[in-house]
């Protein structure tokens, strides 16, 4: 079992370090990432430029690839033959939550979703630790044991072809948290506001600025079970397509 | 009507314009685009950094606004207020399809789910240009005309909310378009190869190479929409839940 381990934050990011530790009982771990953050950068396929890898070291010794290529390089390349074959790829784990809307922005998402593509199995996972108190670091750990339980299930049990497990994770120590629920996407609710501010030589420049979002807590949903207290496991697709959205607009005619 | 036009290929991008011309007549037209080419870069929100925005002007003498922000954040302000209230957002005409696997990578797919995410009905038109002999320059004319009659029957007979359109336009005139297609999303087939080289102070660099991405042509998708001659039009949404997989999984005992 050969498991790539990859993040959207950056090589130095403390959640990588202990996605790949805690993946390392569970076979042989190569770990790729970004040498930067990409953080709501979305699928990205660097197609323009050609990419750097260089070998690096995490905070454990351990050695590591980092790239300046995205998240969705960080895997492509390794399964495009920079490494041996993967079977598994593993991305996270992201320090806040990435629940109902936030699928399509997400790097650490839409790198599972590149294993996908290609053909091997990708999960995502993401720490709700935005609800942690902001002065102190936050604790990987549970989220670690909580990993490792979810790829062991996932591999005994077996994974659908060309689905994206997204996983999320309530900031809780593991006796706390309340199970495991395998839920639907959920719907964020956005509270962006334009910032407009003006700059030292009285030009104007803008923030997407606002409240964090929320999300409907519904029950169900990834919304739900992270409110809930419980991991959120959410089996995601590829194929955007609105059925429903089909059927009625093939009785169209295009005039 | 106040109408946002939008691309990820840059203000100055010739299928911009042929967009913008197309959507006059059906009503006020407001252009917003991003300073640069952003293609392949997926779902993008600028939190880390102020965006600029200035004003600009189209090859036929008309106003823009460019800013150096991704292509979503060129639909996030406008919708957040910075310009009227917008009824519909257009984004295109991407110069190459966007179908299949393409759409979570594609800036253009991804402004028209930005708009979607804010309520905003949202359009992405994408010409099969690259079935045309390489040392022409692209003709936009006959993709404009069947962008508009695209938005032209959107609006006669309503969309469903929380659904992206996602058009796909041969490259062929007018006359010898085969007809409108409501599609679901195909499969894409890359054929991306790792391709290492070595710059000139001996230090290795790779590319994303390969050829360029098939399909699998099949009727009823956008893919083979496109083969046989048809405008593609595929309703996407974004609940990606796999439900399927839910019902499977929603059995399993996490040990």
């Amino acid at each position: 079992m050969h498991i790539l381990v990859t993040n959207d934050d950056g090589v130095q990011a403390p959640g990588l370090l202990a996605l790949a530790q805690a993946m390392r009982p569970l076979g042989q771990v190569t770990v790729f990432a970004p040498d930067r953050n990409w953080s709501a950068s979305g699928h990205v396929k660097t197609l323009e430029r050609p990419i750097r890898v260089t070998e690096t070291m995490l905070a454990d010794g351990t050695t590591a690839y980092v790239s300046d290529g995205a998240p969705s390089d960080c895997v492509a390349l390794p399964l495009l033959g920079f490494v041996d074959k993967v079977d598994l790829v593993v991305s996270g784990i992201n320090p806040f939550s990435n629940i109902g809307h936030d699928v399509t922005y997400s790097g650490t998402v839409t790198a599972a979703m590149e294993a996908v593509i290609a053909g091997v199995p990708g999960i995502a996972f993401s720490l709700a630790s935005q609800d942690k108190p902001a002065n102190v670091p936050a604790d990987y750990g549970p989220a670690g044991e909580i990993a490792r339980t979810v790829v062991k299930n996932v591999l005994e049990k077996g994974i659908t072809e060309g689905v994206v497990l997204n996983v999320n994770i309530p900031y809780l120590s593991v006796e706390n948290i309340k199970g495991f629920v395998v839920t639907r996407q959920g719907l964020r609710v956005y509270r962006d506001a334009l910032d407009r501010r003006v700059d030292p030589r009285g030009r104007p420049y803008y923030w997407i600025g606002g409240e964090a979002p929320t999300g409907v807590n519904e029950e169900g949903t990834d919304v739900g079970a992270l409110a809930a207290g419980c991991v959120s496991i959410t089996p995601l697709q590829l194929d955007l397509t609105n059925y429903k959205s089909l059927e009625v607009m093939k009785s169209w005619e295009w005039t």
